[in-house]
Parts: structure tokens; C-alpha cells; sequence
């Protein structure tokens, strides 16, 4: 069913569905957005008496009818229609006759498609940032439970300094916090109103985009009808790369779990709800729920390239930039079906202390003995070197006291600045 | 369920979710592989006494009772099981009690899943050499029809130098036949047996590797368990790096059309079968289907990082492996689907020759010119300078006569070289 | 020359060789701003009595030496030195004796090399972001000169409808207001402040991280000193990644450029300084700057990939993290060298006029046919279709007047809202 | 100086910068290659009579002469030329006069640096190949020096079944040879003559392309001129990943050697030469040769995806391919840097046997009781439940005979087989 040749009959289906690839699946995912940014146009083209008052009422209440159809499962996005946006036509052609034929006045399936894509993508990281903040409170919450326990701090996956998992654990709260600075600016820059631009230049309607804008809660319009166009890809890759930035923090954390639950550090361990066994090894407890939270980074970067790849592209409308949809849907999913599973995970996480006090080595101490040493006034290059070759005599000083320690250090966390940076975030939402 | 842990119900179905990921719907595509491997296992067991004869023969024909059952829809592969390699031992424990519960002996799903998509990359392999065959064809035989049609040669999307049809059809077909020596060179690559040794570490069974080896014709045995292992996602990787190779020839001849069938240049028309109408524009006729083979290439560009960023991992296995199934069969599935339009494309494509000849200006025969004085004696440089100001009187050299240039020259293509090469590669297959 | 070991001698240089890589090379963007920060660090120390104020006075002192020997080229980075880091102590012990040796006290190699890539990143953001407001300028400029001069509006590469050279550069302009946003988000988020946070655990010393942050103009404290070597290669992939975005239109606009300058579209000319000419072909005048502008975005993507491919590591440092400074310069250098060029080549594009009327046909004129017909009281869908079948008589309506279209439509394009815009963020600057 | 503008001066130093970018630096590496195939070309010039003996012979000694020069430091390419084969022929018109200005009869710069490539490339190739002989050496030798010491072998970070250090050396072993043989059927791809098809369309001279081509040892002709300007960057994406391979071993590897050489791990030493200490902590010893080593695949990633993101490209040479040569010259550099440690790395290695020994806990011997129950009879899985399950009693199999494991196991690694392999390859060689 194609709205831009009803008699069409000649194509062979293998040509179609090469052309419609998976979007009847993926426009699932994008149809209620489609219906609510059509609602708002339906506003728009009665203001300037493209639609009467009873004309607007009644389309608008097929597409609720549609929603609501949809919702329950009644109504089919099949791929007998082209696309979710050839849908609506098709139904209220059918349910309003030529009143249903006014509804794709003043828009182009381009617009439209752009429009949907910007309120999905913005419910979505709302719901992206709901769980920063879960994920946030879970870490700052088991930071503060682990304040001062000892951890051994590692660098080079070496032992380095005595640390602590309060450290350990808000190092992750502090990055969620900056996971939600950064994606309430993705959010803000991507909340502009493409529709009323049509195919991309513009159309000879009079039509006063300000209304949808406001209907729709966008900041603003984005202006030029061709920059609309132009920004598809360019937005959905800065979206996508905004993203990974979650994702990121958790592969590192995953690799972090994964090393430590290793039997040989022994630092931590976790549920067995979380564990897999072998199909051959009855022995086996494996770690695979961490494993692919790690390995679901790698999608996101997959759907990056995909993007990138695709978006060489002159200005204008290219069928390429149809292939967008799925990088970001898929991106999406993936994102949050990870994300969901830390606050629980995290919370469940038993630390092994004596284990870790084990592991804090006479060496680790040396370079508190090195500052030892400077505060007694010699030259810190030179404390360095006595204390590295030996030279030093005592070395019980596990009993240092830490507390004078530079703020954000192992022993002096400040945890109260992410806690209060985490409070006003509570608000923006 | 699982076969580590047939009681297993605590865990909840959002973790269970997470770990299977799509797995229930890949190995739809491998199912057929994993059961004629297991077959192959049988043959194995049987041989060191495992297995008895009634026992391998009951198991058999339970295998291919399967097979029957699954090509025929009746066999449903469900969440239910936890991956198609748990529901053959499920089924066969079903079918033959005790008996079926000796299929997993001396094997790990991780050999399993890897004979598996060793199986099923390689018939894709033959398949996508198949459509290369055609692909090289359809181009060979366009490069004949339009040997010495003249067609202005572009370099930098400038008019450069009078070339001819023939040149640029022949051009992607020496492109598609190297691209069949390089995925030849990849199969036989690829086309070793990981079957035998389970979870990276073999078994403490005599089992006899050259069976499997032998029946599932594979060149040999892939040694080292644990190297089977590693080359998780290292062969992968190289697969999908070579199968871009044909979509790269694909992505380039794509914008070679989409720029040729431009009202500007209209240098070429197709078939409408190949063309879609827009929503709103009544005039537009666009070369949708050329634009996403275009587009398909981002999609392996993608399945490609996704890989790469999956296996950055130390030795042995790891869950994040299993997700290197979705790249592979994402990869095979578009590239297929593309490949498979080319030929008949191709065969449809209609020259414009006089807007070719109308295009082919002055200025391209230049560089005739300038070889014109170089044959009288003229050094190189000099007659370049002469031609490029304008010193030279006769310009009219249009019925020069190209006939002794060099091989591979737009006006003599010795295409006849090409013809053996595709010859050849008839019998390969 | 090692801080860390003052005699070492017994490694090849091969290996030295292998681990310092481009460090000398790249240190060398990097030294100034490792210099004002080692200024910043001398005050903190001073604060807590490390140095009195004498020996501050004197490190100042040589740092600014340092510096100015630097400049002036008199001080050179070479391989004898590890690192810039290592050869500011290794300057000041030199010049001041034991004094000199007390600079690395209370800091790391680690929060060394992250505050001075935070300054330098910083500042080379400022250095972009008055480069993208030139070009906004120019664009703008451009848009108003041209602004209803008819130009084809293509998709698909094909006409689509009649739109305005104003709009083609004024879609450019509203991209690069909308960068300017995205990189003023990314400064705001990457000026947080590193030092003091030594090797990612900290140090027993009551630093005031405060005195740096208030005095290198950070924004505030990075707390949580593991989080502060977990952000490296987070914040620089983020960097990369916005840092594309003008990229990405540099991209497309010399797509633009490079098919509108063929002879077959010669939409657009540019000065003989953008061209060049070819060795063998006396004729060509070739957009080779055009082509290297598009290109160029291809190093971002590879530098961007690196840097992905790099990060997949535990917490804490790990010298792959080294590698990341490359992958940040050359991207910086890349797009400043490439944005740079922008401004005056957009001023410098002549318009061709008759070519672009002429490209408008009777069939671009269709949907604007199909307006009338909706705006006599036709369903769009049933004016579509008689449009599209022909059935409309008057076709010359080339005389329409389109001043009622949509706010962004070609023929109404608001520039004073971009114009608007463009003012605010001469403010922000 | 510029061969197609000897009186160009317009150009602003900028974008001649712009335009040349690193090229003089990069030809560098080519410029040798550059005179070897002018060389070859002097040949086919002299066989169709554009050069006369006496010519050719004065070119060829000249350019030899420069060969000697370049090699000698005392020619040295610089900005002044616009690249090396302006630089070749401006030599030789300095140096012969007139019968140097026909040196460029017949070529492009185009086929000029496609055959400086490919001869680079196969040259840099079989440098690849003799560290990968030397490297599978050391591995195999190392293989056979530990070939039944016990290692416990581990999959998802966890302990899973005995294994030996025979096997975890024989691993890479294995893939080095695999690695060896992708390479081998890489060269045998790209070795084909590009040399005389000028800027893409050939040129209107008989030259014999058979003379450079059996000159230059090419296999074969690169037929269609169109076709060679077409595999540019499709080679080199080619080239790329197949580099990749030993260099992703080469990450694996690592990964391996950091968690191994881990304080809590502690299976191995390397000598100290490999490590290098801290700035901060006199403690530390770290393995920063193994970390960058892993790094380094990050740059191959990198020059991949640049590559990738610069060939979506029409057909014919567009000046955005200039750009390929350094995504080459950076990786492969990069690869032979970081291959060539490997050897002497890897028999440095020292296996602490008591810890791998330690490590082999009664939790790892469950499948070998498993097997020893099914070869009592018990079918595989509920021997797995029965051992998972406790319910077996004697748990002391350590003296398990594992002679009768299959091929590629742990104790039975049939290493002769990979011996012979190598032996075979070192006649290809």
C-alpha cells in the first residue's frame, strides 16, 4: 500500500521488502509518537482553515481510536502498509473518507518521521535518566556503607596504594553524575521541532509551526527546512555517541567485577541469581550477567559506525538515511535493558574485607612513607629514592593517619558533594 | 531450562531475558548445523564405545527426526530452552531417556556453537559465491554490449578523459572476480574443525577428531582447544572484514548510479520497478533501492566495530563471545539481500548515449593531444604545457585512433582476460 | 632520563623506544600548559608549607624560564627526557638543586598529564569555537545575499522542488549555531579539575585543590581521584565526538561543492586558488581543497575508533591510556587546519543564476500545483493524485507567490532568527 | 612546484599546506619504491620507442643516482616539491634536460603511487611474515620447554579444568601460523601490476605493461584502468584487517600477560627491562611493554575506520584517496614496531610453577570425574548431576592418566603437528 502510487502492482516483493527492510518492526516502537505529532498537525492545519473545527475533531478522534487500537494489540502495523506513516493515512482514509485524505496536507513523510524520532528519543532518555539516578544512589549508598574499608588500590592491575571501596564505589557515583549533566545537554540540544518542514523545503501553507512546537513541549523550531533534513544522522550519531557514555562506565565496571570475582583477587562476590553454570563443568559458576553487561558496550559502537557509515552523504533527503531508525532504536534497548540491571546489582555486592586488608602489602605503604619523609622536609625526589632503595628504616606505618589527605583522596572522599550533587539533580527531573 | 541446573527456578526471567539476549532467534539460523554436527559427535562416540551401535542409530535418527520436525515448523525453538544447543539434549533426553542424555559427552556447547557457525558461514559463503559468479556475469556481459560506447571518464567528479561503457562495466567486473579469489581464500581459511574440543581445554576421552573432521569436510583439524577458543571473534572478524569487500564494489557502483540517474548528468535510466514516488512531491520518481545497497554497507561497517569491540578479552571464554553470533548472521543476511538484486539491476540498466557523447567536450581529448606531439618527438612535459596554453592548432583529433593504446585502456579493454578469469572461477566452484 | 630510576640503564633503547612513542613529539603541544598548571601546583604547596615561600618564588621563577626557553625554542623536548612531565623536574632540579626536586611532591605523572590535556583541550575548544563562529558568519552573510535566488531543491539527488540559494546556506548557518551549543556543553562538562589527585588514589597531604582549581579557571573539583583516571579516554572519546559535528557539515557541504561544481550540475564556481591540476591531464581543474575538506572528517572517525578501541580496560591507569593524547591532538590539529579554510571559502563561491532557473522544471513545480488544489478545498491526497495523472490544466504557476509558506520554507526563511541567534553567542564568547 | 602550474604562485601557503598535508613525510617511506618502478617504466618506454637506448640509459643511471642520494641523506624531499613524483621527475629535468621531461610519458601520478604502494606494501608484507616465523617459533619453542607443566585453565576469569602451559604457549603458536597463511593469501591478492593505466583511463601509447609487470615480480597485470582507481582504499581496507590478526593475538596475548604477571595471579615474571616504575610510588613495577603492546591494536582500529570513512566514493580517483597512504604507512609501522618484541618477550617468560600448581583446586577436576563415571556407563549428564551434586566419593583423581584425551587437549597437544606446519612455512618463505 503506497500513498504515492495506490494502483501500484508491478513491483516484485523481493524489491519491496528489500526497500521497507525491518521499519514496519521498527516503526512498532515509533507509532504512538507518530500519532501524538500528527494530533498536533491536525492543530496546526485548522488554524489556517485547512480543516474545519469538525473536520479536526473528527480526525482527531480516530487517531486516539488508533492509539488506543494499537495499544491493545487490535491494530496491526503489518508490512501491508509502507511505513507507520502511510498507516495513519490508510486508517483514517478508510474511517473518514476524504476528510482522512486532508491529513498528510503540509507535511512530508520526512518531517514526520523526524518528529517521531525526536519525542521517542526524548521519552527515552528520560527513562535513560531515571536509572543514571538509580544507578547514582545505589553506588553513592554502598560508598558510604564501604566509607573507609580498605581496598587495595591497583594501577597497571599492580598494586599501588591502599585505597578504599568507599573510593571504589563513588568513583562510579561521580561519573553516573556526570552521565546526567551530559545527557540533559543532548537532551536540550535535540529538543528542537522539525515538523512543518516538510521534505525539506519547506511548503506553500502558511502554517504556524509555533503551535505544534508548544503542543509537542520542544524548546523551539528547528528553522531551515533543508538543516532539518541535513541534521538526520547528525543527530542520531551525537545521540548515540552521548549514550555510550553510561554504557562506558559500566564496561569498566563489569571488567572491575569481573576481575575481582576471579578466584584468585577474591574481592567480591555477588548473588547466585547472577551466576550461569557450565553445560560440561559442574564446577563452574560463571559471572555471565556482568560478562554481558560489558560485551553490550560493543553494540552501541556497532550502531555508531553503522551511523557514521551511513550519513556520507550530499544535503538532503537520501532513502540511506531511512537505515538511521534502527541504530538508535537498537541503541536504545540495549541501553536500558543494561542499565536496569545495576541498582539491584550493585546493591547486592558482598565485599570480601579481609581479603582485601590481606592484599595491602608492606609495599603499598611506601609512598605514605615517602611523604612521611617530606613532611620531615627533604625534597620529595629524594625520599623517593631512599625509600626505594631501602634505606628507609621503619615502615609500620599502617597506622598513619589519612585524614589530612587532599580532598577526593581514599581517605577523604567527600562524599557529601556527590551527595548534594545528586539531590539537585533529583530536582531537574 | 538449563542443562547446568535442571531445578534452576530462582532466577528471574529479566536476568534469564538478558542472558539469552536474541539467542532463541539466531540459532533458528544455525539449528540445521548444530544437528548435523551432532550427528557427526555421534559417529564419534560410537567409535570409542560411548555409544553403542543401537544407541548411535537410535540417537541418529532422533537427530534427523528433529531436523524434519524443525523444517517443518513443528519444532518450535522457544525461550523455554536456553539456547538451540540445550534443546537438542532436551529433545533427544526426551525422545530416548538415559540414552539421549549421553549426546553432551566429550563436548561443551562451546565447541558445539562453534561447528556450528563454522557450518553455516561457509554455506553462506558458497552462497554468496554464487551470487558473485552472477554479479561478475551480468557486468562481463554489459561490458561487452557497450564495449566501445563512448562515456565521459570523470576524476574528481570532473570530466577528465573520453572513456567508453564497456570500461566501466568492466571496471566492477575484474573488482567482483578479485572479490571472489579473496572470499575463496577466506573459506578455505575458515574451514577447520573446532569440533572435539569442548571448553577450551579438551577431554579426557580418546575421541577421534578426524571424524567429524572428515564427515563434515572440513580441511582439518583445528588443533589447540584452547586456541579454538581464542579464534572466537578472530575469524569472525575476518569474515565480515571480507564480505564487506563485495558491498564496498556494491556501495561504489550505488553511487555511480544515484549520480548518473540525476536529471544533470542522466547519463543512465532503470526499470520503474526500481524507482518509489514521495508522499508529497507528485513529480519525484527516486532510485530508492540504489540508495539503500548503498546504505546496506554501513550495516556491516557496524557488525564489524561491534565485533571488534566485543573481543578485546584475555584467553578462554568469555559470555561476551556469545554475542558475536548476531554480527556474523546481520552481515550474511544483508549482504545476501543486496548481492542478490545486482544481477537482474545491472541487466536493466539502460545507456544514454548521446547524453554521453554530448558530455565528452574539447577539453577531455587534451591528454590525446598531448600524446600526438609526444609521438612526434615532443619530451613529455613540454607538449603538456603546449597543449594546456593553447599553442596547439589542431584540436580536432576525435577520429584519433585509439586502437594501440595499452591493455586495460578505455579503448582496449582486452576484456577477453576477464572472461577466462570468470571461466575458470566456474569450475572452482 | 627516568625520575623513577635515576641510574637505568639496562634497557635497549628499542624498548625505550617502543614506550615513549610519539610522547616527545606530542608533549610538545602539551608543555605550556603543563608548565601553568606545575605554577598552580607550586602555590597549593606553598599553602601547606611543602615550600616556603622563597623556594616558590624560585620554581615560579624557572617555570616561567622554562617556558620562555621553550618559546623561544632555546629548551627542547627531546627523547632524552621520558616525558614533559619528567623534564620540568628534571629543569627545575638542574636549576635549583634540591629545591627543584620538591615540584613532584603531592603529584602524580597521572593528574599531571590530565590537567595539562584538560587546559589544552580547553583552549583549543575556544580556538574551534571562534572558528565556527566565523563560519557561521559567513554562512549567514551568504544566506542574505542570496536569499531568494532560485535554486533546484534536489533529494534523492533528484529535483524535488523549487527552493533558494539562501536556504542552502542558511542550513549551514543554523548547523553551525547548533555546534556552537553542542561544544559549549562540552567545554562546561570537561572543566573540572584533575590535579591533586596524584596516581588515582590520592595523597596524605592536606593539598587545597581549591588554589588550582580557582587559578586555571576550572568550573570545580573532579572529586573522586579513581574517578579522575577512569575519566581519561571517557571525556577525550566525548571530545572527539562532538568535535565531529562540524566536521560532519564541513563533510557535507563539500559533497555539495563537489557534485555542484561538476560541469554536468555547474551549479556553483570557486577561485582558481581552491584548484589544481592534474600531471597528466592538461585540461583539469580539480577541487582537490574541496575533496581534502571532506576527507578530513575520515581522520576524526579513525582517531575517535582508536580511542574506543583503547579504553576497554579496568579501573584505574593503565598505560595503554598514554596512547589517548594522540588521538586528541591529531583530531584538534585536523579540524582547526580543516575549519579554518571555511570562512573565506564560502565567501568566496560565485552563484551561477541562469543555470540554477534554468534547472527548475515544469515537473518541481507539481507540488506547489497540488497547494492550489488543497487550498480550493481537494483532500491533499485526491489533489496529489490528479496533479500526479495529469488531470491538472494550468500548470505556469511559476508566478505563485509562496510569501505565506511556513516559517523555514525556501521562500521564508527568517534569517533573522539565525541572526538572532548568531548575536547571542557573540555574548557567550 | 607543482608539474601541471610551473609558474604557479597564486596559491597562499595555507592551502598548499592544506592540500600536501603530511605527503612529503609520508613519501619518505614510498619515494624508494617510487624510483623502482620509474625504473621499470623507462623499460616499457624504451620498448615502444618514446625513449631511445641512449635516453633510457641517462634516465636510469640518474635515477639511480637520486636512489643513492635519498639513501644517503643528501637529496631530501621537502615541501618544495609537491610530492615525490613531481620530485623524481624535477630531478631528472635538472638533471637531463629535455629527455628528463619525458619521463612522466605515459603514466599518471595516479598509477605512479598505486605501484609505489603495492610495492611497499608486499615489501612491508614479508617483513610481517619473518616476524611472524620468528614469533611462532618462540611460541612453539616455549610450548615444547613446558608442554605438560600444569597451568589451570580458565574461562569467564574463573577456574574451570586443569591445563598445561603447553597448551597456553601452543595457542598462540597455532594462530600465528594461521596468521602467517592470511597474510601469505593477502600478498598473492594485492600483487598485481597497476603500472600503466594512468589517471583511470588508460593512455593512447602501446606500452607493454607485461615488462613492469614481470620486472616488478607481479603476478598478473591489474587490468581495467578504471578498476585501478577503484581498488584504491579497497585494498588498503583489506590490507588493514589483515594486519589486524597477529596484532589482535598480540592484545590477547597481553591481556593474558597483565592479569597473569598481577600480584594475586602471579603465574609469570618477565625480566625487568619490560617494566618501569612509578613517578609517585617507589613500589611499583610495572609491565607498561605489555600494556602498550596491547594498545597498539588500537591503532590499527584507528587507520581502519579512517580508511572506511574515506572510500564512500563514486568510481575514479577523487584527491580524498591521497588520503589512504597514511592509514597504511601508520600501521604498518605500528605492527612491525610491537611484533617485533614478541620474540624475545615471549622466551623471557618465566613460569612460576608452584603458584600454577596451587592454583589446580579439587573444584577443577569435576569433569574429569564426570568422564570417569560415563566411562563406567552413566550416561553424561547425570554423571554431571551426580558429580555437581556431591553425591560421588573419591574426589583424588590427580593421577588421572589424561594420555587417552583427544587430539588438541591439554595433555595431549600433539604439537608435531604444528611443527610440521611451521616447517612447511618457513619453504614459502
Amino acid at each position: 500500500m503506497k500513498v504515492w502510487n495506490q494502483k501500484a502492482k508491478d513491483k516484485s516483493s523481493l524489491i519491496d521488502n528489500f526497500l521497507s527492510g525491518e521499519d514496519i518492526v521498527l516503526d512498532k516502537e515509533l507509532f504512538l509518537y507518530d500519532i501524538k505529532a500528527s494530533i498536533a498537525h491536525v492543530h496546526e492545519l485548522k488554524e489556517i482553515n485547512i480543516l474545519n473545527i469538525s473536520e479536526s475533531k473528527k480526525i482527531i478522534a480516530s487517531l486516539n481510536k488508533l492509539s488506543k487500537l494499537f495499544k491493545e494489540n487490535k491494530f496491526r502495523l503489518t508490512t501491508k502498509y509502507e511505513d507507520c506513516h502511510s498507516a495513519i493515512e490508510y486508517f483514517l482514509s478508510k474511517e473518514l473518507g476524504p476528510i482522512g485524505k486532508k491529513i498528510h496536507t503540509g507535511r512530508s513523510r520526512n518531517d514526520q518521521i523526524m518528529v517521531a524520532m525526536r519525542l521517542y528519543m526524548r521519552e527515552k532518555l528520560d527513562e535513560i535518566q531515571s536509572l543514571n539516578i538509580k544507578i547514582t544512589k545505589s553506588f553513592i549508598d554502598k560508598a558510604e556503607k564501604h566509607l573507609l574499608d580498605p581496598m587495595p588500590g591497583y594501577s597497571h592491575l599492580q598494586r599501588a596504594m591502599p585505597s578504599t571501596w568507599g573510593m571504589w564505589f563513588g568513583a562510579f557515583a561521580e561519573s553516573f553524575l556526570d552521565n546526567f549533566d551530559l545527557l540533559l545537554n543532548l537532551r536540550s540540544w535535540i529538543n528542537i521541532n522539525p515538523l512543518g518542514t516538510a521534505a525539506g523545503y519547506g511548503v506553500n501553507l502558511p502554517i504556524k509551526r509555533d503551535i505544534s512546537t508548544k503542543e509537542l513541549n520542544f524548546a523551539r523550531k528547528q528553522l531551515n527546512s533543508l538543516y532539518v533534513q541535513n541534521s538526520r544522522g547528525k543527530f542520531e550519531l551525537e545521540f548515540v555517541s552521548s549514550l555510550k557514555q553510561p554504557m562506558l562506565d559500566t564496561r569498566k565496571f563489569s571488567w572491575d567485577m569481573s576481575i575481582f570475582l576471579s578466584q584468585e583477587f577474591n574481592l567480591l562476590s555477588i548473588p547466585s541469581k547472577y551466576l550461569t553454570g557450565s553445560s560440561i563443568m559442574p564446577n563452574k559458576s560463571n559471572p555471565d550477567v556482568i560478562e554481558i553487561m560489558r560485551a553490550n558496550y560493543a553494540l552501541l559502537a556497532g550502531c555508531y559506525s553503522e551511523l557514521e557509515n551511513l550519513i556520507s552523504l550530499p544535503s538532503g533527503y537520501h532513502r540511506d538515511l531511512q537505515l538511521t531508525k534502527r541504530s538508535i532504536i537498537y541503541s536504545i534497548n540495549c541501553a536500558i535493558q543494561t542499565l536496569d540491571l545495576l541498582p539491584d546489582l550493585v546493591r547486592s555486592i558482598k565485599v570480601n574485607l579481609q581479603q582485601s586488608q590481606k592484599f595491602i602489602d608492606q609495599g603499598m605503604l611506601m609512598t605514605d612513607q615517602v611523604y612521611e619523609l617530606v613532611q620531615r622536609g627533604i625534597p620529595f625526589r629524594d625520599a623517593y629514592i631512599q625509600v626505594k632503595t631501602n634505606s628507609v628504616q621503619d615502615k609500620t606505618s599502617k597506622s598513619l593517619s589519612r585524614k589530612n589527605s587532599s580532598s577526593g583522596s581514599a581517605y577523604n572522599l567527600n562524599l557529601k558533594i556527590l551527595k548534594s550533587r545528586y539531590k539537585k539533580l533529583l530536582k531537574v527531573k
